[in-house]
């Protein structure tokens, strides 16, 4: 793959091989780019704003639609590419693919819907015979820098709707899944003025800050890490920034739990992509009357995952990215186990595979849930009552998303007002998401919303136009 | 009190007397207009546009910002004019009074409120290079018909909304309980032009079709039973209408529900001014399983009910409006009595007072419930189950609102999709209003929404304005 | 052609002949579709409501997707048998049909952004501790009425937003030209369940009374005469209505309007599909310091305006839809010729076709201009000034869409505001509509708006759900 | 006056004095609070939110709107209070004193609109039975930072939106004029639970990066010039932030505009507060066909300026803010007329003040007219063409607002279009702001929007509670 700078492909003599975490092959390479690649991709991106903004919305959301059926069409291709670089099981790869072709579907959408508002200026002191109404224009150049756990479809959640709102953008992909998008991108930045698409890939220790601060780009829209991400809400000052930073979200269950779909949930939440996903279940909180029962059913349930080569479609869990990755799982599971966590099932790596796990008598002190743990992990915190299990909910710099299991509707809205998090589900785990719906954390977990409709808001700035009638 | 027309009062040598349910006697007397008097009002409405348009919004709220705190002032004298010609117990009068200047400032403010759009003309074929804007802009005047059970608040909605909206409005109050709004109106047309606020106390069939037909009223807005609505909506021709019509509200009581709180919602919903309410709770509908234990506690609070002279502070339950509608209310529970319903308490009738009465083992089918009845009564019809909950609450072709007490949030969440009803109460009873929530029914129950920012929606017209810039 | 009815083709022995309006010739039949029909399709609709419901807005979304492709797809065909059927020039008729596809696309759209709102109840009296939030559910049934002019795209604007919302919809279309919308509704029936979408084709004095009063449709949207739109909005009675009634639409040219520009739009306003167009130019407002040189240019142009038959795609000008139409317009503008107008150019009847006519001194009252004439005519009536121009606009009991030509932008605004019609567009004709912009008129043009968000607003009820959480 | 912290008064031995510009005498003292007393505050704060957030919105509004209302009582003495502290024209601090109560009052109104949506879940893939709704929560802790040019209505334009949305407020207020803001907490907060409302009077150099970094306050709010607002947005890290900062705008007058209107819009803008607003006209871009009869004009209309004591009612222009701002204004003059500005009117410095003066034959790059220049200044900068003027008008690294006169709807349309400005005014100075207005400025000039509804959208986060109907 190559990078895409100016409306053209561009590669360099020095290349960043990718890795199939399965089994640590090579399965492609990018170019490595520099402060240089990057600086002309903004100059090129700011000269595209002028062209950008001459093409009408109609055009624009006719290029995303047909965008969104090249990847529709190339479904297989791009499932397969995403489960050889970032070793995600190929229907988790599937899903991906599907969700990214209904974000760019969803930005198509939105880029015909930007409305602005006509103010009532007569409402307002010395206002009579004014007409006011504002226009929602493009920021101009937006710089996206997305992670490895989902290549595609986070990208895609930025640079659809950036270009939806006719901003030209800069993308920094994730080095170590940089092949799926890079090839979207190759099918993309062609619809669009030279200079409106580009990509550059490089280490961010080289690249970062320079798109972080350079003045010439008008927003950051950043997912990845809450170190990564305090350091860029620093740099970029007066930038318009959206982060979408970790989690360690909770799934809590009371007494009156339906158990079973309690379960279902618990394990869909803390497997998918081996728990390396942000809205991954992080904690399972559950009351002591049913603890018991609840961890019987966990490790039933858990014990059915089958583990093994991405590539396979029964596969539910694969590798993790890599083999840093698996071996900080097992120290900090090591470090529960020691701290008096009980292992009930898993628990064992082997190279960069880590088995589904479920962990019991876990302690909201132990660094396994006190910190953000990447890794196919359950475990399991007994409390007494709804209180408790909010309480220690909220005991975390995180508030991404959250889940609730109970049948009390009493207990639902209170978990619904007091869980510290951008989203509360009740009966249902942590991992729901649809591209349509606003998603982003409280705390450490992010600033701004995500979610096309609201991607598509924070990519625009608000001019207001007064006339004077008399 | 008199009538207001063109910015006069005006009064009349013809009268109808206003009297007092609790005893019969006269408490004051409104002119009786004629068709000539309506014709007078329109014309003056229809000259009143212009002025009332050249005014800014943010003077027209500071209009009715004045008169909320003038009513605010006076609430003793309204609260006591409203018990006496409506027989509402004092406290409930004073309730309303207190609503009716909320209604009142919620207008003003809304009147400050009346956002446009700016379209995205460039998203459809041809758009490029236009700028489309809405300006929402005032329908003309509009004819407002009110009942008596809420005979201030009531006639508030549709007024202050219109006039936020820089409306003019004419109001046929209800002749039974004309004398509180007429007061109102006496502060508050001298705030506005001539004509912009006018009154005609008449006869429904003598100046009703002239309203409603007449082809310089832009809409009209009815509070009152089914059959006058339909009406209405057939002679109305092409002006907009709202219509709020009548209810049968239930209150389902499920096994898991909180039998006390069910009990205090029923209560305070079947007796609320002795059950003359369109949101009233009509038709309690028990699961059999606590149905005994419901009936009882039942049973028990209605007995606690103080029934007396509407003027006393610590009366629960006045009298009914008139002789004819207490002794309606007797014939349909003597008629369900005969049908093998039950008598738990009440059942009595003293001219005009109806005492609270509580029957078990009542059926759909017969009359009490498969009408609206306006009276202090609470009709058990005993079910099993959510479905046949669901099913008896949904047949009647009513649908204003409704309400459930369970605390089990998957019956809470099939009852808000399942219940044919403009609101769904989890929790509270059918009488709970706030006046900034969107209010009003499905099927028979009524058209257009009320609550005051819904009000004022529908009382503007939108203007599109486009601009070709090329 | 056959109707479709509870998700099945079918014929009828009794037939109705469609002509070509450009030769007389039949270019097909319909079956004539009586009450009997029509009950059963009502029947059919009612039994679908439910299973539409279960059907997710995503699906229902990609259906109409779906369907805009196929449309897409076989423009070709469809642009001949609109031209066929309703003798419109070919070059207009894929206009139509790409428009069409537009509405559909624009529905699919629109079906995945139902939004609802969660309402600040505890800013009301007594609503502290409730969440309440809305849910924009379907209406049921809708019984769409369309017209000749578009067959196609205003059938289009009914049905899908109506479906995008999940209602269950019936169409009766214009029996001279209901070939192509048949068409359609034959690839777009199978996409739904057995009667969501039904296509009765009967004569208006059969079957549009049963529509409109059955109690079994819940809103009936329609196109056509101010006549019938008024029979339907007393028929209606409690129903939802919206009526796209006639026009009469001015373009106003001001002294120091840009004439090249006025002319070109008068032309395209006037002659488009030969003036048989609702938001046709149907009246020059010409300020008589230009109106000799606008009449001028006006006379050259139209010279240039290429009669024949429509299928060829140079043609300009075709027929009128039948005879009577193009006598009738013969009539008119004898009758204005009589009273002192000028003809300048045209003038001509032959069989079906009138020739694009030019008249001056016309004035308000003659009947060419006083009531709405379906016909290619450009009647200049000449004023004195922005305040005059504008008093005449208004004369008239229409008002759809209006222009003003004038690069002074203080007329601009007093157009803006004073012209009393759905739409002012400023230096661009009348004809001008996007598909999703707000479209609707004033007085006697109609009532609601279509485009296709605001049609889908038209086809949801509102239901509040309020959850006691204390 | 003394700070506000925790619901006391404090007091500290150390005090700063404020001085009257137009006299240099002390009119009043403050204490000068440190970073002890800011943590205090913002402890205390912390705690208040939960209380805050008991409170319904009812109660809040009635807060806000009775503050409004002993404001409204007591403007004579906030007025010459204003004038006092910061030598602005009497008439001026009303106007202020009048805007701070409007501000009030609109954010009492809108504290009770803080609505959140229902979303259509089921429009994305596995949204299918679910219920999704928003909730729109407090940020926690507001802190606002405002300058001495308008001390009274730029706070309460921050502390008003950040209580109405319940959150608690801490107000560092401009240490040259703390005296009405001051005045006004003490009114305010006892309205409020202890801690929901400080104030702490320090230098910017010892609290200013206190507040601005501490993890305990999620908002800052500010208003005052690039350097610190661009300091601030490094150092906030992740908190939300809103910036208004400096302007440098426009008044572009085409050879086609109305002169008068343009000179009296002009005068208004230019002299305003002796042009220490940021808003004020700093830029006259004059068509060079009509620059003769302009400056000519403007010079008339200039001298007619009365300069005197801001106490005096008729004066129009009072001193500047002390003497350093003065001789600046006199610095940045001469190096222009050195430059080869030159002098029609004005021009020269008593003590504080500064004479209203216009200077023809100015260029973009004189730093009069590059940088922000706080003083009652008219340069004109003279252009062929509404091309060069927009290009000209552009050429700063502000965006504030921006103003053209012309009557040509074209060049307007144009104008709105291409100046890179928050707001474009057309036909009215840049000083025109409404308090309901969306406000605030592209490009240096700030990021975030003030007006009292933004400024609430801005103090409020989403929570998303999803519930699973199935």
């Amino acid at each position: 793959m190559q990078m895409i700078i100016d409306g053209k492909m561009v590669d360099k003599k020095e290349k960043i091989k990718v890795f199939n975490p399965a089994n640590d092959e090579v399965v492609g390479q990018v170019p490595l780019g520099n402060k240089n690649d990057l600086k002309k991709a903004i100059m090129a991106a700011n000269r595209a704003k002028k062209d950008l903004n001459e093409i009408s919305s109609r055009k624009i959301s006719m290029a995303l639609d047909d965008i969104a059926q090249e990847l529709s069409k190339n479904w297989k291709d791009f499932s397969k590419s995403l489960t050889l670089e970032s070793g995600k099981p190929i229907k988790a790869s599937r899903d991906e693919v599907k969700r990214s072709v209904e974000t760019l579907k969803l930005s198509a959408e939105e880029s015909k819907r930007i409305y602005g508002e006509t103010i009532p200026l007569d409402a307002g002191i010395g206002g009579k015979g004014f007409i006011g109404f504002t226009l929602k224009i493009p920021l101009g150049v937006v710089g996206a820098i997305t992670p490895f756990n989902y290549p595609l479809n986070l990208a895609v959640h930025k640079l659809a709707p950036a270009l939806a709102a006719k901003n030209a953008v800069i993308l920094k992909p994730s080095l170590q899944a940089p092949l799926s998008i890079l090839k979207l991108l190759e099918i993309m930045y062609p619809y669009f003025p030279d200079g409106a698409v580009n990509a550059v890939t490089g280490r961010g220790s080289e690249i970062g800050e320079e798109m972080v601060t350079s003045e010439y780009i008008d927003k950051i829209s950043f997912t990845g890490s809450v170190e990564t991400g305090k350091l860029i809400s620093r740099q970029a000052s007066m930038k318009k920034i959206t982060l979408e930073l970790g989690g360690n979200d909770p799934l809590i269950v009371l007494e009156d739990a339906d158990l079973e779909k309690a379960v279902e949930g618990a394990v869909r939440g803390s497997y998918l992509y081996a728990g390396q996903v942000c809205i991954a279940v992080k904690r399972l909180i559950v009351d002591e009357k049913v603890a018991d029962e609840f961890s019987a059913l966990m490790v039933k349930e858990t014990r059915k995952m089958k583990i093994g080569d991405p590539l396979d479609p029964k596969t539910d869990v694969g590798p993790l990215i890599g083999e840093k990755a698996a071996s900080d799982v097992e120290k900090v599971v090591a470090e529960a186990l020691n701290e008096g966590a009980e292992l009930l099932c898993g628990g064992k790596r082997e190279g960069n595979y880590y088995s589904p796990t479920v962990l019991d008598q876990v302690t909201p002190s132990m660094k396994l849930v006190s910190e953000e743990t990447f890794g196919p992990i359950s475990p399991i915190i007994r409390v007494n009552g709804v209180d408790e299990a909010i309480q220690i909910a909220n005991s975390t710099p995180y508030g991404l998303q959250s889940s609730i299991f109970t049948s009390n509707i009493h207990h639902a809205m209170q978990a619904a007002k007091e869980i510290e998090a951008g989203s509360v589900m009740i009966n249902k785990q942590s991992t729901f998401r649809t591209d349509n719906m606003p998603f982003g954390g409280f705390k450490m977990s992010g600033m701004g919303k995500e979610g096309v409709k609201y991607a598509v808001e924070d990519m625009v700035r608000t001019k207001l136009v007064v006339i004077n009638t008399i």
